[in-house]
């Protein structure tokens, strides 16, 4: 029954921090609220204060304040106190939750005699499928992500280089920090925040996840990875490039041109009905086909070392994974495609691009050019 | 046990979203991490992707990642796995973790024979009390805030009125959207993000949380609360506002005349050794002598219809609370002081400035004119 998602599903949180609410709900508040659903009728407790806006933006969902509710005496004040009054209410004794489900409101709803199942996977499956409206919304992400790459790039290019071989632009010294605001800039403009942006150069590109500091410097690889999340509807576009300003060694030269082939390779094999492993496993390929090899080197993980692509929507990761893991893609989902390189010696290389899965294919999001030296 | 938090404590989830994990680690990646402390030792363990890159901001953490860990077969691949892979290694059998621990991982630690205890308040309670470093940090969000919300009042001060009393920057309606894109504008001048900024007139202005949307108009309340993050260190400012173009009503300007004295109420009792209620009840009281009046009227929660105020810090709603909940003020808490008024037939009206609480009173964060004619 937890694997199949029958019977009622709970969440409780706040819409802002959890997508599945903010996805069935269609509105974020920054407070906690409880959400119910049977079958194809909603419910929602929230506070007082949220109740009348509840009920304005989203009129297809039975909105509850407590005040309505018979809450134990024990659980007053407690959010367990809002869904054990909601479920007496409804008749319902089981229900199915996240993983992510607060501990300590489950221990209490089972101490109160509730059913709990886990879901094994998302809660919220459906979201996997994109709508055209959620697809024209990453795209709005995607294309302010565009735009902020190429105020970035041309801030490198623009810059000259100081004799340690450092990038100045007017003089002063070009950060990774001085890029990313010029970044976070465009993208307000398109009314995007872009909290987390990479900008990171040589030793720095080699861990994936570092966001970059200090000065950036000539004939070293650069990587910029723009994930931008819109103010308004919270949806996320991703997009990445590598610059090197000036000339790069040969070894990063075929770092990159084997990333571009790895890139290529894992495009053409997309498309629904494929599963997200094939996909992966063309990207490795083309790397080893390029002589670049994955593990452990001088005891630290180099090499290709995170999966091809994630799903993308509410959420900056989401199913599905293009990666070892089960699955196949379907027609709707959007993913990411973005093999790298990552080696202390020569620095990191990732390229990637947002794409729609079609029945025959991939569309991309938005196009963004592929401009290795600037 | 649970209460005290004796015994080690243990955390997992992105630093991103987890700031007890955030605070104790002082870096953020976006995937998942194990967090163990015991006395003054702490325990990391991220995925191979992430390992350098947390052992070199956090020196005093020792890291490991999941490969030099003995996992459970059933557990592989799971953050279960990891922690009681962690846990084995350390020799730990029993832990401490936070009321939203997610329960699928704590169903599968109870089966693999741990001991968890669920803390009833926050599991790294200290957070609360503010080094001077990171009332810095707040502050210059808050300062971001204060040159937002000028921005954002000059521009309506600017407007002109139409026939409709809609108001009008050359020529094009001024919307709430138009007024929050501006405040988003300076705000990323100081590298911050303002995700849910309320620019909300007349009718929307009645519920405290509508973000707003639509035409400006005259003569009516518009409630201006930003609440920016900053977009490197994580922390929070909290300000708000409320103006008229026009004239305002004379039910308006007995409600601002009476939150302004509900506020000034409020500050005056903040002091180390207060408790939340206490202040809670002054600003309550001070509307009370304004004569205005809380509860259901038309069905409807109205009048003053939330707390006088929160802690803030990495997450914008945190410890302590200026409510009727216990708990005493201390030395080193900043709490915003908000009260507000919101009548469905008249709007909203909400004063709200950031305050350090000081053994012999409070210190404002940052000032900020406080105009209620534009």
């Amino acid at each position: 029954m937890g694997k199949q998602l029958t019977g009622a599903i709970l969440a409780m949180g706040s819409p802002q921090t959890k997508p599945d609410i903010r996805y069935r709900v269609g509105f974020s508040v920054p407070d906690p609220v409880v959400y119910v659903q049977q079958a194809s009728k909603k419910y929602l407790v929230v506070s007082l204060l949220d109740r009348e806006l509840a009920r304005r933006v989203a009129p297809d969902i039975q909105v509850y304040s407590p005040d309505a509710l018979r809450i134990p005496r024990a659980l007053r004040g407690a959010l367990s106190g809002w869904i054990v009054g909601l479920l007496r209410e409804l008749g319902i004794r089981t229900v199915t939750v996240a993983a992510d489900f607060p501990v300590r409101a489950a221990d209490q709803l089972r101490r109160a005699g509730l059913r709990l199942f886990v879901a094994d996977g998302p809660l919220v499956p459906e979201r996997a499928i994109k709508t055209r409206a959620e697809v024209g919304r990453i795209t709005a992400c995607q294309r302010a992500a565009v735009q902020a790459m190429r105020a970035a790039i041309r801030l490198i290019a623009r810059a000259r280089v100081d004799k340690k071989n450092r990038l100045r632009v007017r003089g002063r010294l070009l950060t990774s920090e001085r890029v990313r605001r010029a970044i976070y800039r465009v993208l307000v403009d398109h009314n995007c925040t872009g909290e987390g942006t990479i900008v990171a150069c040589d030793g720095q590109a080699a861990t994936p996840h570092g966001i970059g500091h200090g000065p950036l410097r000539a004939h070293q690889s650069i990587v910029i990875d723009i994930f931008p999340r819109h103010l308004e509807h919270g949806y996320w576009g991703d997009l990445t490039r590598t610059v090197v300003k000036g000339t790069p060694s040969p070894a990063l030269k075929k770092m990159y041109a084997a990333v571009k082939a790895a890139q290529a390779a894992a495009l053409a094999k997309i498309r629904a009905g494929v599963s997200g492993r094939r996909v992966h496993l063309a990207a490795v390929a083309a790397l080893a086909r390029h002589g670049f090899k994955t593990g452990l080197l001088e005891g630290k993980a180099q090499g290709f070392i995170h999966s091809t692509g994630h799903g993308i929507g509410l959420e900056v990761h989401e199913a599905p994974s293009l990666s070892l893991r089960p699955g196949r893609l379907r027609a709707g989902h959007v993913v990411t495609v973005e093999p790298g390189l990552y080696y202390f010696q020569h620095g990191g290389v990732r390229i990637e691009d947002t794409v729609l899965v079609t029945r025959g294919g991939y569309r991309k999001l938005a196009s963004c050019a592929d401009i290795f030296q600037v």
